[in-house]
Formats: C-alpha cells, structure tokens, sequence
C-alpha cells in the first residue's frame, strides 16, 4: 500500500462527513475513480471488506435454504420488453450491447439491471411440477444501471451485489420468504456491520419496477440522509404471467407461481464506512474487518531485529485465535524509515479496530500495548516473550466489545434522529437541516409524496406497521392519514 | 433438483465421449443453454463445483501472495486500442457497449474480454516508486469473447475465470512470477482436480496477444483433443510501454515495470467433467465435490421413519468431519416415492464420490454399505446406531484413495498417449484417430505450423523444455529442429 495520505488532507468527518467518505475512501486506498464515468476500481484493502461482507451475507443466505448459481449478464431486449412495469422503470437506466464479434446483432443485447427477467425465463424452461418447487436461488453478481450522478460505492454504474430469486407453490410461502429476507439484511447490518436501520415497507412510489411490495431497510448517514441499503420484492405472480413460469400442481392443475426478489450490493459496505468513522478515519466493525489487529513496533535502528521478531511471534500466536468463525487478521507494519506516529495514523485512517505497540522496554516488562481504534484507550496486555503467550481472550473480547460498542453508538444515533413532527413548518426544518428521519401521519397518495418531494427533497423511506389512529390528518394534505411514514433526504 | 434424467437417453461415453459430455452436464443440472447464445446458465449443482474450484484455486492464489481486487467491466475503445498486437488478437471477439442511458455514448465501451488494459491503466495512477512493487492482483470476474462455437463450459461468450496481474520491478522477477503461476495451475490440475496436464511454454502463434511468451498446461480429453486449461504470461515491457506505467527507481531513474497476467476460467472445471467419468455419467474427485457423500435409505413404507431418522444421525456425525479443509457435504436422500435404484443412478450421474446404504438389516447388525463412485465396489462399515458413531477416518480415508485413484487413472491415460512419431504418416495416423498427443520435432516456423494445421487440424500444444538434438530434423519441413513439440487437435 502507498503512502500518499500524509501528502494529502482528509476533510474532518465533524465539519463535512461526505467529503471526509470521499476523501477516505481515496485516501484509505479503498476504491479508485476509472477511466469509465461513474465505475469504481476496488483496490485490494477495499475488496477485502467486500468480500467479508460478502461472506457474512452469504452464509445468511446459504443458512436459510438458498443456493448459489449464475445467470447470463446479457437479457435480449425482446424478453426484457415482456413485463411492462419493469421494463419501464429499468429501460431509461439500460446498457445496450449492438455489437459483437465484428457485426451488428441481430436483437441488442440489455446488460443485467437486475435478473428477474433471465432466470423467470429459465424457470420457465425448468419447472414442471410443485415437487420441484420453491425454487430459492441466489447469485453474486456485476450488474449495471446507466445513473448520472455516482460516488463510490454509494451510487456506481456498474455494481457488484448479490440477488436472490425465489419461485413458491402459494402467496403465502412468497410473503413469508420477502419477510425472512428482509430479516436476514436486518441482521446483517444491525449484527454484522453495527449499522442501526429502520426496516418497513416501501411506499408504492418508492417500490422496485415490476413488485408488488418493496420492503427495504433504511441506514442513516451522518448528514441526515437515509440510504437504502437492501430490499426485498414480493412480485406477486407478476413475473409469473409476464415469462409464463407454471407449474403442474398437486391437483393436477396448472397454476403459476409466485415469486420474490431481493438485493444487497456493495451500497451498504458505503453505508457502513459512512456510519463508522471520526476525523482519523474509518472505524472498522471488527466483523467486517480484515485486519483485525495491526502491531507496531516501537523500535529505534539498533533494536529493530529482535523487536521485530517478538511483534513477528506475536503475530503468530494472535493468527491461531478464532473470532467469529474466521482467523484473526494481523499485520505487523515493519516497513523501515517510518516514524510510529506515522503508522498509528495510517492504519487509524484504514480503521484496523486495534492496534498492537511493541518496544524493547515493553518486552523487558512482559507487556505490549492494546490501542483501541473507536475509544482510543489504551491498557497493557501480559505477554511472555519466551513462549510469545498471551490472552488471546482478551483480544477477542475487546473486539466483540468494540463491535457492540459501535452497534450501540449507531443504534442510540438513528433513534435519537427520529422526529416525529407535528407541523409541516417542523418538518421542514428536520429535512432542511440535516437531522434525519421525520416520522408523520401521510394520506397514501402519490400525489402527497411528489408535493414533499419538490418542497423539501424528502421522500418517504418507509412505513410503521401499525395504521395511524382513526381521526390522524395527513400533515400534508390535512386528507385522512393512511400511514405513518418515515421521510428523509436519501443518496 | 428435478427428476427429469431418467426420461432421457445418456449416450455412452464409451461410444461417444463429447455427446456424453453434453447430455450429462444437463441431465445432471449442472448448466443449461440461455435464451442468449453462446452464454450457459450455471445451475446451483454445477455453480457448487465451480465455487469448489474457485475457492482451490483462491486459496493458492492467496497463499503466493496475491491480493483480489476488482476492476470495471468496461474499457474505453481508446484504451484498447493503444497496445497493437492486444487490441488486433481482441478486437475481432469484443462486444460493443454503444448506448447506454437512452443515449448513443460518446465512445463505445469494450466489455472486457481480459482486463490488462483497464488494470494497466490504474496502475499508471497508482505507481510512483519501487517500494510500491510488486503489484501482485487477481481478480474474479466475467469476461467476453464473441466466440462462434460455443459449449458449456468449454467455450462460451460470457465466461467466469480468474485473471491474475502482476507487476515487477526487473525481468527476473516478472519472468519467475510466469513459472510460479504456472506451476500453481498444473498443481490446481493435477493435485485439486485429479487431471493430469503437459505443462510448457506455447508456440509463438498460440501465445497470448501481446504477451512476450505464454506458458500453458494442457489437458487430454478422452477424444484425444486437448484442452488448454490454464496459461501464464510473460508479458515483458509491452503493456507498461503501451500504457505508460513507470516507476522511480531506488537509483533516481523512472523505469518501465515487467509485466505478467494469468488466468483459469470453468474451461477448467469443463476438462475435469470429460475427464472423469464413466457411461452412469460424472465421477467427481473429491476435493472439487459439493457433495462428498450421498446416504440412500433402503426402506419400505413401513420402516421408513426410524431409518430416515438413523440415516439423518449417520449424516450429522459425517457432517461434522473435515476433509482436506472443509466439512463433508452430506446428503439424504430422502425423497419419497422413489426406488433405491433409480437414487443410485441419480447420484451416480452426479459424480458423488461414496454413497452410503442404510436398511433396517444394517441397522440391525449395527453397519452401512459404503459404495465407491469410481470402483463400483461396496463394503460394510461399524456403526454405532446408538450413538451414531462410525469410523470417521476411513471415510475419509475412502475419499483419499478415490482422490488418488482418479489422478493415477488420468496420469497414465496421458503418458499413454503420447507418441513419439518417427513420421509423418504416423503423425497423421494419431491425430486422425484421435489418439492424443504426437511429439514430434519442429523446425520453429509458424510456416509449419499452419501447414499442418490445415493438413491434419492439429496445432503445437506446448514445447519440450530441452531442445532436439542437433541432428534432427522438423518431421514436416525437414529442416533443422528446433523444439521438440506437442501436437494434436484442440478444443
């Protein structure tokens, strides 16, 4: 990895958190602008994070019953055409392929927006009887939406992320699988990436092109928007008559089924370098973290070499440790010509959660020092040098501490910025000034939303459960209020 | 999973070994054909081997020090277009990305039919000193060639591989990255995937375009084509030149950095289904089988719920041992209405290297029968139906030796179809009848090369590492050898 930050400056998070993302993003050497608009380069610290979420969904997913697979990354226009709804909310965002192999095709080929339309197609060809059903597929994909405006991450032409559709024999069995699943993305932001989120149903405005109902979870970012950050589609049997997906069912009568969908991309790693971070840097949940720990040997030229082998053996004991499931990740920074201070920062401004300080009066003591990334506390660790023992325990518990630490922090965050407001002059200043989610009584109609919309940006984000009482107004229309709804600025 | 194979017709391997190859990667649901020509959809059985594969080779690539990363899907027509031998091998297979966003883009965007080109161009971003080498990348992802013949696997327009890029600081250290990688790909072969491979450095006219020199490992399929599984290329300075990626040396002066790329793709994962396999359909090794065994009740109407509940304890005890790694992946097969035969001939088809038999006899007489996929051959084995206990370690011992079995079966299927022609009647005689690889010397000239190919269909494989001696002649042109060669017909 370069070194090019101490070069550059880093916004404070305090004064303008999404120019400290961008800056940190650059700078942490997480991602990279492309010669291509709007496509993002995931460097390999970056992708390392990536594919820990990636493998804490994944397993979600696998755990509830799912299998991998992999559908083409190209859908003939003349299928996409099929199911009106969906065609035209993703048609105006397509990337068209018109040539191949030297000639002009035939038909232009969509690249993937989403993969509704190739798998209902396949399913069409595979499924025969309610034996072979529910159908619950899942793939890690590229897909591409043409946006104008992107930042990394957040918002990319491109973008990796992973969509799972499901084919059920019954109504009830696909609601059932859109509830689970939304579950499963509430989880994993709330217990893996220490992301609170608000988890409801979208507005029909708001919901996915082609769905019956959208359900999404919704994170806060630090300035007050909301950012979607999964969704999961009942489609009712939408997709079913569109691709003419049936099936011969137990009464021997052919019906067609219902079907669910739902994604999560790369968007919420952005939501939760976002969440975690103060005017160093990132703060990495230790889950999704794959250095765990970095040592730092605290050494002048003539002790380095038996510094450096001690921070080496220690190393070496804390990569035995499991936490979570997975080996612990630690790095000893033992490039030469490098102040300390210099590497607390750098790998402050990556987020490692601890760090580990070794110098020569330390292994005299049969100590190191434990450096937290997020309270950044310090306290001595016993070590025995002859053997490189510690308590690796202690290590574990400071990063399930620190974990749960910034769940906490996250959490009391987004419930401390809901407002529920009372006039529309409240609930103008909450979205004007940033302060996040305004909670109000809303009629239900579109018409409302685009009126919010155009006063003030907000949008809804999603619903409460429970209908409001019987005599609440909607605060914009004064109609009778069909919902409470959360409303926020969104990325 | 569907229960359509045995309403069709398995053509005999024996009788012909490439119809097999296709009906059986259907009828087994490991990939099926697209509405999208060319492109194959891999079904969840088969996506489970090739995440098999890619976690074998990840793990090697990880362990020599590479770092995954991901770069984007589209490169810029001016991109490619500046390294001259690059863009003239690539051009001819590109697709075209031409609108995107309801508009006709300024620039077309190639989508990657191999990424040296977007990933030298961050390079030349990033690099400023030598401390920043090597580069060591890899990245998994889809590319697209336009190929005319397609089949699964073998050769499809969209393809999933890996693609590893390196960059060094000097010639030595670029040219030993080529050998390392190519030794890691033989041993992926050889070792992972039990298929024995020639491994060498190409002929000039099968090199990569752009590439200095390719190096590949080759396989044998039982038509006696081969198939390149893997290559590894010495890139030299043509790409750092073509794209400008230059460094400050330790000694004050900028200097082009040395070059490599590498990749395997399911091209891989295609040769090790031909290869492995009998007339019942797949025999998968072990190490690249998501599932490791099968358990079948043989149960009557009336027994079926104790059986069923001691087939699932046997399976739960098995699932807690590790194999190479990893947990057996257990299966019960406990679909009803079904005959134990027709599971067999299921699972058979399916390659699942041991299947256990469990009745109320065996229960009764406290064994299983374990039957072994490759031999056919079946024996009893100790279980403790109280407590579920069986002899772990010679379950897994079982999967060793079929392991083992497999690459000594391929090995000397290959070594015992290598001729060493003296003529080149003999010559013709071995590529006409399909018999494998004909070594034969040759005078070095693409000249020749062409010649036989239009003579006989066969191209160079790969060149002996040691050179003919100083009296031989080419067997085609007569004049002076210069290597000896590995010829035959390809896929």
């Amino acid at each position: 990895m370069g070194q090019e930050q101490d070069k550059r400056f880093i916004t404070p998070r305090s004064k303008d958190p999404s120019q400290w993302y961008t800056d940190v993003i650059l700078q942490a050497e997480l991602a990279d602008y492309s010669p291509v608009r709007g496509c993002q380069v995931y460097r390999p610290y970056g992708f390392a994070i990536w594919e820990n979420i990636k493998r804490l969904l994944n397993d979600r997913i696998i755990a509830t019953g799912h299998e991998n697979c992999y559908f083409p990354l190209f859908i003939p226009k003349s299928l996409l055409d099929k199911e009106a709804a969906h065609v035209e909310g993703f048609a105006p965002e397509v990337a068209w392929v018109t040539h191949g192999g030297g000639k002009l095709l035939d038909e232009p080929l969509a690249i993937r927006p989403t993969s509704e339309v190739i798998i209902g197609v396949m399913w069409a060809k595979w499924l025969q009887s309610y034996r072979d059903l529910p159908y619950l597929h899942n793939q890690w994909a590229n897909v591409v939406r043409w946006e104008k405006a992107t930042r990394p991450f957040l918002r990319t032409l491109e973008f990796l992320w992973q969509e799972g559709h499901t084919a059920h024999r019954t109504e009830q069995e696909a609601r059932d699988e859109t509830a689970r699943m939304l579950e499963q993305y509430r989880q994993l932001a709330c217990d893996d990436l220490a992301m609170h989120v608000l988890a409801g149903i979208k507005s029909d405005s708001e919901k996915f092109a082609g769905a019956v109902e959208t359900w999404g979870i919704e994170a806060l970012m630090p300035d007050g928007k909301a950012l979607q950050s999964g969704t999961s589609h009942y489609l009712g049997q939408n997709f079913a008559k569109a691709y003419d997906i049936k099936f011969l069912d137990e009464d021997n009568t052919e019906r067609f089924v219902w079907t669910t969908s739902w994604g999560v991309s790369h968007r919420i790693m952005g939501g939760m370098l976002m969440i975690h971070g103060d005017d160093k840097g990132l703060i990495l949940p230790p889950l999704a973290a794959p250095i765990h720990v970095v040592i730092v040997p605290i050494v002048k030229d003539e002790d380095r070499g038996t510094v450096l082998e001690k921070c080496q053996a220690v190393a070496s004991a804390l990569r035995r440790v499991e936490y979570a499931g997975v080996k612990l990740g630690v790095k000893v920074d033992d490039r030469e010509g490098l102040r300390p201070g210099f590497k607390f920062a750098y790998w402050e401004l990556r987020g490692v959660p601890l760090r580990i300080e070794i110098g020569p009066r330390d292994i005299a003591e049969g100590v190191c020092v434990v450096a937290d990334r997020l309270s950044g506390a310090k306290r001595k660790l016993n070590v025995d040098y002859a053997t490189s023992a510690l308590d690796s325990e202690s290590v574990r518990l400071s990063l399930e501490e620190l974990q749960a630490a910034l769940y906490a922090r996250s959490q009391a965050e987004v419930m401390g910025r809901i407002y529920e407001v009372g006039s529309l002059d409240e609930f103008k200043q909450v979205i004007a000034e940033g302060r996040g989610f305004a909670l109000a009584p809303w009629d239900g109609t579109v018409q409302t939303e685009m009126m919010v919309k155009e006063l003030t940006s907000a949008t809804t984000r999603c619903l409460l459960p429970t209908p409001p009482g019987d005599n609440v107004k909607c605060l914009f229309s004064g109609a009778p209020a069909k919902h409470m709804a959360y409303f926020a600025a969104s990325y």
